[in-house]
């Protein structure tokens, strides 16, 4: 994952995405803020997925530094931060959903709703927005 | 990057997509067959990108495991092999496409032919028939 200041190798996009986002753990981590109304380090490092702390740190970090998440302190509890998606993060919907849409088909034992997958069949555009206004699955 | 008799840690879809591609170097292989036409072991290992052979030979074992990419040997010389992606490989292309686009957005040095950027932006469809007929960017 390259993270500010990594030199580059190409112009090409699928690469320029994949050093940003392109790391398991990083899209799950943006999974969790997309989909699942997670917003803080104890919420991501509970998902189920078993990351480690000191790889979830440095996510959250390079994440941070490429405009895709953003933080700021908890007003309930000043010592823990909530994380959110930028509109760059946000924009990372379609993606998101595509690599849904080909895990369903391909996945016997995939834990998609129906109704969700219905509603990428039938309305990607419709399903994009509500992701952006905070629906989630 | 889970290959196949690994454990799953959940139905999410999401995840079962990143045990699968969510890799870089599995992604830019998928990328090489997908709109460079490139199809031997020798060209992805000159892609520019600097993976190295053994990184290069796994990917390549676990794609084909994973039915993404298949091989065959090559007519015209039979100690080589030529991979070409499936029809789960080419059901990629949304997500690939998908991840051009967002890049094509964040990057001020993006490499994306405008042309090319244009068909994503006007005619995703019609795009995703092309790439499957083999259109090369």
């Amino acid at each position: 994952m390259l993270c500010a200041g990594k030199k580059r190798r190409s112009s090409c996009p699928v690469t320029f995405a994949l050093d940003r986002v392109g790391d398991k753990w990083s899209l799950l981590i943006v999974r969790d803020l997309m989909f699942r109304g997670k917003e803080t380090y104890g919420e991501f490092l509970n998902s189920g997925d078993g990351i480690a702390t000191n790889v979830l740190a440095d996510r959250l970090k390079c994440l941070e530094t490429e405009g895709i998440i953003e933080r700021s302190r908890d007003p309930e509890n000043k010592r823990r931060y909530l994380y959110r998606l930028t509109d760059k993060g946000l924009d990372l919907a379609p993606l998101l959903l595509e690599m849904i849409r080909w895990s369903a088909k391909y996945d016997a034992d995939t834990g998609t709703p129906e109704e969700f997958l219905g509603m990428i069949e039938n309305d990607m555009e419709g399903l994009i927005k509500k992701v952006r206004e905070g629906m989630k699955i």
